[in-house]
């Protein structure tokens, strides 16, 4: 007897479910939602209203999400013709730190009508930048209060996390503060609203609130450093039962039953994040094997049996990927982005021409172009840093640098050292990794970039000196959810007792890697020693030439 | 009685004459020819035969500037109506070193049947760069004999320059060097053609050939030890009777006269350079006041009553380029070429398309977005360095670099930092004379760039502090060589008696000029410190990237 999971991906701009086979992972039905209010980052979605959001605001609307069981899970069993006795388990990911205020049932705050027209009371979408004051008090305070787990993210808090949204509630709205029964992750969120149960899972309660299952949240004396009226948030508006990665977390209530058209006590696994929710789903259960999601940013991934403090690492959590082991997660914060620029502002109307007469995309074209060059042949050197860098240097005031342009440069030339320059990226965070005991033998890629360019992919493999291999599914984080919905049913229901029993039937690789090129290798050896050197140059303080410009270009606009 | 004097402009790929109201300078007619031959670069103009040339190599026909002459000066008298005794003199000016051998009578040894099949009898253009090997030779010979004139060089001769390109005629074709009875500047050998009698200028016999006023030539030591068939290659083949700027060449002859439609004996000044000629011709005759030549380069000339070392400079000739004073030289090798550059490699199809659609240049679009920034709103920073360093490094090798790129860098932010980075270049070159006793109040340009971008004057100005004031002709070359031409005739033929007396009513300057802007100018000063920063630190060795990524691609290219 055939048996289904689902797993439903909550994204920036929609939510995707994805029915999957049991036995082998096989996805079957595929169905996307995309949110009716999108990212909220101009004005409140209040017909006739004009509720303007201030810069850096990025919100959403908590309805979308219970749209999409609505729409995408009634999709996938009406395309698979799936019976809803033969789904045992689902399973959900989520951006994070994607949080929200709501009342002791669940109801959002701005559900409420007195609330309805306050920014504070939506949902804050992981990109909501503006709370960077109160991410810089976080980090002063705990400093000044010297803070041991700050050495459990890489020595910085970041704007985008919870509590940094939570101070933000506070000090901008204490009204909503006050009115919040509790604060959570939406991820938790949804699940709350299939089970009727709030659960809390560790993966981000460890990577986006300061949870470790050793030391449990910062201590209260800290919390009311930052504002008395803190003090106990996480006893008041927040838990300190945070779950493991791989439970139950319920299952589904006789309401969201008629929401999907699955049946009541369907298992429910406890929520997961998109990027971690993608490595066991990337065949990925045990250290040595580093899973680098790739897209317009780059997410890197290791498990390690212990625990190690990896200067610049964007944090490590016990059970936060995958259960009994910590996970690791570093950084890149502008890989697709990257390319997408550089198509947009700097290649020549001859070029676009060309594409478009031999009806291929742009990116194909250089491609093309730039894997007809030999590493070392372009004569340029870039630092990958046009969107700062996140890991290792944890620095948003980087800027990119590109050197060793002549009048003989060609597009497809500064293509490829833009490639080179977020490969050897990579390398600084395998190396890092590496050279504070967490060792990486292997890479394994998923996300939209693999799928598209072959060079860069070879470029990684010879820049780091490893093999490179590709995910056979191309949604990731939806087939980690649906093995988590497998696993959160049981080897009894026809699914598994664990995600290693899972991950071992129901995640594949494609039978082509990408192996490193010995020649290749040995160029890049002396080209990495010369992105090291600059890297470092600029990077660790010694020439702060780009904060400067960046505090001379505040100036002036300033001035304006 | 209205007289007039022509001035005839030898390019690289055309020559130009101008017929000039000796009285006021005005500019009554203009010829332009354009070379049958051009630059020949890769084969040699024998129809019917197949003899190519190295790369590197850069050759002329000599013929094409006796054509010159035959063609523009008919046609400017055609043109104004002037009487041919109404034209007092004749000056001319050359790109250099363009060198050629000829026999005792003058006549050039690659229009001899034996030797026209042979490159090295032709004339070696400028821009022929295959002498490498021979300039390293005689800059390695120079430093281990201790050769004091090296620091009238800035350390270093140029593969462009005279002994450069002979020594390579002597090395691979001895036959060539044994028969040439002269070996001369192109410049001298026209002059030659008008009067009949050789003679040698002291611009490019200082500025190109290692002389000077005091120390004459390098001794034949120094020769024998390059070459022991060049000890006295002085002696055999040129001339120690160097004469000086502003002198009187001879008359023109008979043959001459039927060339040009010219008197016999109208007076010929002795040879000039192209960019030393525009000196007087921008009005400068004196001290503190630095003439720019503007176009794919810059040309920076500035005069000076004492001699002194100022490192980084192309050289510094007494009579060089005003009789009595020393004349300075230092030079930017990409300033129009690195915008043409960008233009062509970086600029996307969005801009060309609005510029077409507004029927605008692409540059003028450029220049109007990048006006609308203010100095450090970019928050990028360059450095000049795509064709290398001319001044103050002295390096080919160096390579450009652009910094503190964001995902929000539009192209318009590029070419404005790109324009800085020369201006900064400038700069650099300012301040070393400053700080080397020869002091520069005001900067005069002429050339192509001040006519076409008000916004590279302005950040110009800006950048140095200093006033710019801008020629009123558009051919200073040109101008200049009339200058020479009436100064060579006498004011008791209606001239003048000194190239002092001639710029004090030949030359004018617009009454517009450009003026530092304070606010600009204290933004300026920050941002240039950045940059002297970086131009240290990758230009005098600290980090000497840009040298290891070009031995590199050398390596990969020679693996090929």
């Amino acid at each position: 007897m055939t048996k289904y999971a689902i797993g439903v991906d909550f994204g920036t701009e929609s939510g995707r479910a994805v029915l999957v086979d049991v036995a082998d992972g096989r996805e079957v039905a595929t169905s996307v939602y995309p949110y009716l209010h999108g990212v909220i980052d101009e004005k409140l979605p209040i017909p006739g209203e004009e509720i303007h959001l201030e810069p850096d605001w990025a919100l959403q609307d908590p309805q979308d999400y219970v749209r999409t069981f609505q729409h995408t899970i009634p999709n996938v069993l009406k395309q698979s013709k799936v019976k809803p006795e033969d789904v045992i388990g689902i399973g959900i990911d989520f951006t994070a730190c994607t949080m929200l205020p709501v009342k002791q049932d669940g109801t959002p705050l701005c559900d409420l009508a007195e609330f309805r027209r306050q920014p504070h009371a939506w949902v804050k979408l992981w990109k909501h930048h503006a709370a960077q004051p109160e991410a810089d008090k976080i980090n002063a305070t705990a400093r000044k209060m010297d803070q041991a787990w700050l050495d459990r993210y890489g020595g910085k808090i970041s704007s985008e996390w919870f509590f940094s949204k939570v101070l933000q509630i506070l000090e901008e709205a204490p009204e909503v503060y006050a009115a919040a029964d509790r604060l959570l992750e939406a991820a938790d969120w949804v699940v709350w609203q299939l089970t009727g149960v709030e659960t809390r899972n560790s993966c981000t309660a460890g990577y986006k609130a300061i949870w470790s299952k050793r030391e449990g949240f910062p201590d209260k004396a800290y919390f009311k450093a930052l504002n008395p009226r803190l003090e106990n948030v996480v006893d008041e508006k927040m838990s300190r039962d945070i779950r493991p990665i791989g439970d139950r977390a319920g299952g589904l209530t006789e309401q969201a039953a008629l929401w999907t058209g699955l049946k009541p006590g369907t298992a429910v696994a406890i929520a997961n994040v998109d990027a971690h929710v993608a490595v066991p789903a990337a065949s990925v259960t045990e250290t040595g094997r580093m899973v680098m999601i790739m897209g317009t940013s780059i997410c890197h991934m290791v498990l390690s049996d212990a625990e190690h403090v990896v200067p610049g690492m964007c944090g490590y959590v016990e059970d936060g990927i995958i259960p009994g082991l910590f996970g690791y997660e570093a950084g890149q914060s502008c890989v697709g982005d990257h390319f997408a620029w550089f198509v947009e502002n700097c290649v020549p109307a001859s070029y676009e021409g060309e594409a478009r007469k031999r009806e291929i995309d742009i990116h194909q074209l250089l491609e093309e172009k730039a894997a007809k060059l030999k590493p070392g042949e372009t004569g340029l050197l870039a630092l990958d840093w046009w969107n700062g860098n996140r890991s290792v240097l944890v620095d948003v005031d980087l800027t990119g640098l590109l050197l060793g342009a002549t009048l003989a440069t060609r597009p497809e030339e500064i293509y490829r050292a833009l490639i080179e320059a977020t490969a050897y990226g990579t390398r600084v965070i395998v190396d890092t990794f590496q050279q504070n005991s967490v060792p990486i033998r292997e890479l394994v890629a998923c996300g939209g970039l693999p799928e598209k360019n072959k060079l860069l992919m070879q470029i990684y493999a010879d820049v780091t000196g490893r093999e490179i291999k590709v995910t056979a599914s191309t949604q990731t984080p939806a087939l980690g959810s649906a093995m988590f919905g497998a696993v959160a049913a049981g080897k009894s229901a026809g699914g598994y007792d664990s995600i290693y029993d899972a991950a071992k039937t129901m995640a594949h690789l494609k039978a082509e890697s990408y192996k490193p090129i010995p020649e290749n290798q040995k160029v890049y050896e002396k080209l990495f020693a010369e992105y090291l050197r600059l890297h470092d140059y600029f990077g660790r303080g010694e020439n702060n030439v780009m904060k400067t410009l960046k505090k001379i270009k505040a100036e002036v606009k300033h001035v304006a």
